[in-house]
């Protein structure tokens, strides 16, 4: 997958928003090596269960077969845990709070452009602990900003909770996660934060002495996004004529589109345009002006739509003549989401546009969000499952079922649990399998 | 190579200040895939040549054997061509200005931290133009913005030139670059831009419709700095104790050390402390307070010198009754380097340290400047060209010898010609071979 600049600077914006809260809670960035022993992978035995299927094999370098195969960085637990476990000596050490923005890969058998790829750009946060509580603590703390992300920024509705056992990531104790309703109904767990507990650290030797001079293992959290939220956000908005952007993210907020057709016309329409782009500007609003003239404004109109800029303004001769222009959303479509007799001057300007683009950010998170509640459904049956799931919903349950009964229903529907939610309904819950009572209930959805 | 937070910190602030200028000269970022066809990298005959022997290769992928080895970007030339070729279609498209910020490996016989290192990060930045004059003035652009950079953030003097055909990038017209001399009076290549012509156009058919609808092939330029930049800020500026960080390039500026030995002077010596660490955060100075008990502040200087931390601010008991702190500069190491009974007052504090941090940038500058000049002879004969390299320095010269010629000196000496500087002296020069008058003159050195 090649990422153009388009698509690169929603990543930026969101490498931007996360980037800042990582340090804001005390993370430094780092870098590992990209290459990775075949044998540090074999260390943690469910890992390499996990990802031997999946993995890039580097196994010649500099015109030799190599001794030993490096594997092309799918994530980066062992080379991390490899370097922590000579670093880490005493108690003053900890916590160890890294983080680094990096490419992996994984050899997927079906890919779908920034959903599933085999090489993706991502973050990576590794933190190591002196206590079991201060682990569990930063995984949560982690999946938090994920979610927050997610709400203000991305206007991406998300359920935050734990995955089932069957669904955690491969070497950790418990993972949270996020999980957005796409357009289709289908989800995609567009973040998560995981307890490794100790394990990476029994397997790498990985410990610190104590207060009282005991060899103590660390407990460790790794956490995550990908350009996988750029897929999210498109599929969470996007409608018939194209993409609709979260205006916090959009590359373009606000396009402007001079028109007019006589020569004479021109001088006064490109003046007020000028001065829209460069009140706006200054304002801070990402600003584009498209004075192409070989090009139609309709035949624009339809390209900045399909871009999902949030904004367009258009500035004709007649505008001109009122000090105005026309304000357009790409949320709301045609006549009705356009505002007429705009003032230009340039602080009602900057209200009216700042105003419009938080409107739009509120309300786009607020249909996703509705959206979303519309198509879950609280199932009590095996047969309310299946027809839920047919009928391409969320289906929500109490579960006490086992890893075996969890993957039947993979099986027979195509549905896998997503989480088990942090918030969970009140009320009492019976097992979808047995009947009985229920601690929480989960949602049964298929996935991306 | 690990990059750990405070290196790390480093690259941060060379990457804000790159990424800022590429952007305002209309460069934009995106993202190309990280494993190449073998085929793509074969296409361009010098490139293959070139780069064939350091290359790393997958060969593996999802458990199965690949048909054709995927090559691990060394530089990507070939994949960009391969895109543009697709994306470009009229001079309507031109000029298309791209740069990615990735990882790139190189299989390295003799490694070195941060200079050469098997794998590395950098920018690549691409363009394609429609003309060749476009092409040109971009790589000399590019090159123009990595000088300033080193001159004005790095303070490391650069001589900014053309590289000999021997040293030109493997698929260049030419290669521009900057050379710097390290502590040791080693050279070292910072950056490098190249005008490609149109030879990668040529092996991947990138090519356009001109405005009189004629094919045409692009023009191209590339460029790139690497985290190679971190160790020539190091190696320039460092000294016996440690390495001396420049100020606008510091991860932190000014650490805050106080100093108490009786528990009663604890609360005063803090009080001023507090006050001096966020009116200089407040500022905008990278402040970091070190009141860790259970170090010695002696130990404490030893350690920030070792980290090159610009300016300490020590605070003891006596300074708290006077409103005042002491200054010391890294650069200025000892007694002579301090200032006594700085006013910690806020505002007067402030200008202080931002004069300070100043001084210490442009001294930096000229001292690095004034023991290059010191170190760059003159030579006119053969002879005169040996002694200066076995002497550790570099040697100027008129050049217009033959690749061969060129090659034999590096044979003899170990010395290569580092560029043909911009900047040419005054007056006639004669070849250091033939005696006859030459246009230019060259620098010979070792370099890493």
């Amino acid at each position: 997958m090649v990422i153009r600049p388009y698509g690169y600077a929603i990543w930026e914006g969101i490498q931007k928003y996360m980037d800042a809260k990582f340090k804001a809670t005390g993370v430094q960035n780092a870098y590992f090596p990209q290459l990775i022993p075949y044998s540090f992978i074999t260390k943690e035995a469910s890992h390499v269960e996990g990802f031997a299927p999946e993995l890039a094999l580097v196994t010649r370098g500099g015109g030799k077969e190599l001794e030993e195969p490096l594997v092309v960085r799918p994530t980066s637990e062992t080379i991390v845990n490899n370097m922590l476990s000579q670093w880490i000596q005493s108690y003053r050490d900890l916590p160890m709070l890294l983080n680094q923005w990096c490419n992996v890969h994984r050899w997927e058998m079906r890919t779908r452009p920034f959903i599933r790829t085999l090489e993706f750009l991502w973050q990576e946060g590794h933190t190591a602990h002196a206590t079991a509580e201060e682990a569990e603590e930063r995984a949560m703390q982690m999946i938090r900003v994920y979610a927050e992300f997610a709400q203000t920024q991305a206007a991406m509705p998300v359920i935050p909770g734990r995955k089932s056992r069957v669904e955690s990531f491969a070497g950790a104790n418990v993972t949270y996660t996020i999980e957005a309703m796409m357009g289709d109904k289908k989800a995609l767990q567009a973040g998560t934060s995981h307890n490794l507990g100790d394990n990476f650290a029994k397997a790498f030797d990985t410990t610190f002495l104590d207060d009282k001079g005991e060899t103590q293992y660390v407990h460790q959290s790794s956490w995550g996004v990908s350009t996988r939220l750029i897929g999210g956000i498109l599929m969470t908005h996007g409608d018939d004529s194209g993409l609709i952007l979260p205006p916090r993210l959009a590359p373009i907020q606000v396009v402007v589109v001079p028109i007019w057709k006589k020569d004479e016309e021109k001088e006064a329409v490109m003046a007020s345009v000028d001065s829209i782009i460069s009140s706006l500007s200054n304002a801070g609003v990402r600003t584009h002006l498209d004075a192409d003239q070989s090009k139609s404004p309709g035949w624009k109109f339809n390209q900045y739509e399909m871009k999902g800029v949030p904004i367009r303004i258009e500035v004709g001769p007649k505008d001109v003549a009122k000090g105005a222009c026309v304000v357009a959303r790409r949320d709301v479509p045609g006549k009705e989401g356009k505002e007429f007799g705009v003032s230009i001057e340039p602080a009602a300007l900057e209200t009216k546009v700042n105003d419009v683009l938080n409107d739009i950010q509120n309300s786009m998170l607020q249909k996703a969000t509705e959206f979303r509640d519309a198509n879950i459904v609280d199932v009590k049956t095996m047969d309310e499952l299946k027809a839920t799931i047919e009928a391409g919903k969320w289906a929500r349950c109490g579960w006490e079922g086992t890893d075996e009964e969890e993957k039947a229903i993979k099986e027979e529907t195509g549905a896998t649990i997503r989480c088990f939610p942090f918030d969970q309904p009140a009320g009492e819950h019976t097992c979808l399998m047995s009947g009985k009572p229920a601690k929480e209930v989960c949602i049964f959805a298929k996935s991306y």
